[in-house]
């Protein structure tokens, strides 16, 4: 790749303007700088109630066991199982009501779940299993040992690691931490995300993608754990674009717009002026004129202007270093699921295509071609299939992995 | 089934407290009365930018064509295709450049993506392709008519339908309807649900589940897409809960804790008292002391105090309830993937069984059984089986659909 050299040996990057891209980054290099470029962010500490969606950087441990003693696991009579043997619908025997912490032969005592077992008792007979005269108590049913109790430590060993570090949290899991007496947990912090969207260029209303850009980013930083610090919207002056890169305490910056080969394209140069401009010119279809650089310690993604494009950008790269900012897991946040390739889905070696596709009784239709289609194709699709840069694309009925945009399609058959 | 015919014929509940429940409704009678008992709710407008995860309530139309007219689809000279016939490294043509609006025969204007095309032009040739000498342009690469070039409406033709409603907004949807210009949309109100949660049951640390429930069914709500009116923590009183009951302005009310059959087990009576109490003991494992009412309109839905428990009846029931409020998919929000049953599944005929399991080697290994596990089991699962009532349980190797937690682990295959 001469053009690579070039710019290394140069140690600048090439103004590329209205002359293209001399070659381009393949993805598996992109991806390799998104990990290079990601480390886990520090933790902080925040309220249990707060953590759902969160990232736990610390282990949970039960101090002491779940439950820490016997205990009833559903409401009825504690009995001693041997005493029920033999009731029965025609066999009815007659026990002592007794409310007492240790349990008479012959008697029974009315508990919740939950409840501590009286001394004595080892099961628990449904209080539909018996019919209660005063203080007699007629049963109709035989209990096991052990049925309808639950043993010291049964749920939980004292000392266990119920969650371990590294877990995004789930609503059951605040759950049980609540449950340990645990107010507040260490997770990771959130990436403050700085965006920088140029408006659309200088040709009428034919160029949308600064109005798309900012909310369309906004959403996918949310969706990946991140916060949005800033939102700087500018026309895409170089000026602009460089002081928006400066300004501090950002833990990634994304720049959409202003990426490709034209004559006002400044974002490369910008950032090339103010950091280090690492990558630029990716062999991927739709979103080809991304870039990654630095600037001081924060990586800088640059996303192509049109919406599409900055879309497919975004899902290739800004998403999967968001996600590792987080300490989340790294991969698309997409259930995947194979189906068949409806029409021909036609790619070139060497460059790693992105089709938007719907399920059409269960196959695979690609919406247009990769690069066509505009953001409507993304929105009109149910999901979308990566072709590898080796493949010259796939043929009618070959299986793929789609990934999939909701869990409902995902679980249709 | 007696039971139920007396509560009906009575007019009003029976009192099962240390009864116990004479007979349980089916999951499926139970999840008819959550369908009759969630409409969508009505529309509010907001902004586009933070509609991410709503749900739209009315159709978004493109007013004019996407793109309104033909244009440069990436950035390059627009040619006319004619002039570039046999063009090539080995045989460059010259071109000169022209910036016009009408581009004469031999001559290339400078484009960048999203530009009008110059009258006359056909197709755009990339810069990669060309190398200027002033303002004349030599030329290394030939273009067919059409290429790089976008014509009107090839995105969307005017008019047309771009996102219907009921649809949940994804990010690529909101810069979709950004780039329209718009800047609000209706999407239905979010169900705000008020939170009844009674503390432990008094004996003494056994219980944690006043602990448990409250944040975790604040979690469940807001993934679900509702939001928490009020939380209102309790001691268990009858009285207390009436109260917070007959509160307005809830479109839906869990009652955590104190359902059983226990001596005291209000929520029941209290929602009979208050309104109506219609379902009440489910033959559902875990989570059968779940019931059902109406307080006025609002949809009352009483949850087990123990944590599993009432995890298990929001899953089955309330989460359900809440997404139909919300206008979004009915079904549970997992993903569903088949895998083989390891060790065997147990259930009764008549009694719905939802197992906690992990994927291991790709097989579903129940974690504990049904009822016992507590809500570690049900952290420690990858996501869960549910056992329909007619059946007696799952053998080993039977392939069964899994409720999985996470997008990651429907996709490993």
């Amino acid at each position: 790749m001469p053009g690579n050299e070039e710019r290394t040996q140069r140690g600048r990057i090439e103004d590329i303007r209205e002359r293209g891209f001399s070659d381009r980054f393949s993805v598996e290099k992109a991806t390799d700088w998104v990990d290079g470029h990601s480390t886990k962010l520090t933790a902080e500490e925040i309220y249990v109630s707060e953590a759902a969606g969160r990232v736990l950087a610390e282990n949970i441990e039960a101090a002491e066991a779940i439950p820490p003693a016997d205990r009833a696991s559903s409401d009825g009579y504690a009995v001693r199982s041997e005493d029920t043997v033999g009731a029965g619908d025609y066999n009815p025997l007659d026990l002592a009501i007794c409310e007492c912490d240790e349990l008479p032969p012959a008697a029974a005592t009315p508990v919740v779940a939950g409840a501590p077992l009286p001394r004595g008792a080892d099961a628990i007979l449904p209080f539909e299993s018996a019919r209660a005269h005063g203080a007699a108590l007629e049963i109709f049913g035989a209990v096991a040992e052990g049925c309808g109790v639950e043993r010291e430590g049964q749920q939980v060993q004292a000392g266990a690691v119920l969650i371990e570090r590294g877990r995004m949290l789930l609503p059951q899991d605040i759950g049980l931490i609540a449950s340990l007496g645990i107010h507040c947990v260490h997770v990771i912090r959130r990436p403050r995300v700085r965006l920088i969207v140029s408006a659309p260029k200088s040709h009428g209303d034919l160029c949308p993608q600064g109005n798309a850009n900012g909310p369309m980013l906004s959403a996918l930083v949310a969706r990946d754990g991140g916060v949005v610090e800033a939102m700087v919207l500018g026309t895409g002056q170089r000026e602009e674009i460089v002081q928006a890169l400066v300004a501090p305490d950002a833990d990634l910056i994304l720049v959409a717009g202003r990426t490709g080969t034209g004559w006002d394209d400044e974002a490369p140069l910008a950032l090339a002026e103010t950091g280090e401009l690492q990558i630029h010119g990716i062999a991927l279809r739709p979103g080809g004129s991304a870039g990654m650089g630095v600037v001081g310690t924060a990586p800088v993604l640059l996303l192509p202007g049109d919406p599409l494009d900055c879309w497919s950008a975004y899902e290739m790269f800004a998403g999967r270093l968001l996600r590792r900012l987080a300490g989340r897991y790294r991969e698309l946040p997409y259930p995947v699921r194979e189906a068949e390739v409806g029409r021909k889905i036609v790619s070139a070696i060497g460059i790693t295509d992105l089709y938007r596709v719907s399920l059409v009784d269960g196959r695979a239709e690609a919406i247009g071609s990769a690069e066509s289609g505009g953001l409507a194709s993304a929105v009109r699709a149910d999901g979308f299939v990566v072709v590898p840069a080796p493949l010259e694309g796939y043929a009618p009925g070959v299986r793929v992995p789609v990934h999939l945009y909701r869990a409902a399609d995902a679980s249709r058959t």
